[in-house]
C-alpha cells in the first residue's frame, strides 16, 4: 500500500529549486516518489506509509524553502 | 592588467541560477573573477584581457540564461 500526500512549498522560483526540494524529500525513509509543480508550489509525495509532517517540513527547510 | 566588464543577464531567479551562471562564466579562459547581482541581473567579469562578447554569451546560454 502507498500513501500520496500533497504539500505546498513556498519560495521555489525555478527548476533548480524544484530539484533541491525533490532531492531532499526523496531522502525521507519510505518515500518512493516526489513530484513538484513549480507554478503552484505543490509537492506530491508518495510513501509506503503516512509520513510525519515534521519530516517533510525538515526536508523542505533543508533544501532552503518553507512548507506553507 | 585586468579588464572589468559588466553584462546584464535575464532569467535568473534565485541563488541556484546565480551559481550556474557564475560557474559557466568562470570557465572562460582568462577570467579571474565573476560577481553576480541577482536583483539587477548584473554579471561583473574580471579578466586578464578583454573578452569576446560571444564567449560570454555562450557561457551564459550554456547555463540556461540569456544576455540582455
Amino acid at each position: 500500500m502507498s500513501t500520496i500526500t500533497n504539500y505546498t512549498v513556498t519560495g521555489m522560483t525555478c527548476g533548480h529549486c524544484v530539484a533541491s526540494v525533490t532531492e531532499e524529500v526523496r531522502e525521507i525513509p519510505g518515500v518512493s516518489d516526489v513530484q513538484v509543480t513549480l507554478e503552484s508550489g505543490t509537492v506530491t509525495v508518495t510513501s509506503e506509509q503516512p509520513l510525519e509532517e515534521s519530516q517533510v517540513r525538515s526536508a523542505v527547510e533543508e533544501a532552503g524553502y518553507q512548507l506553507a
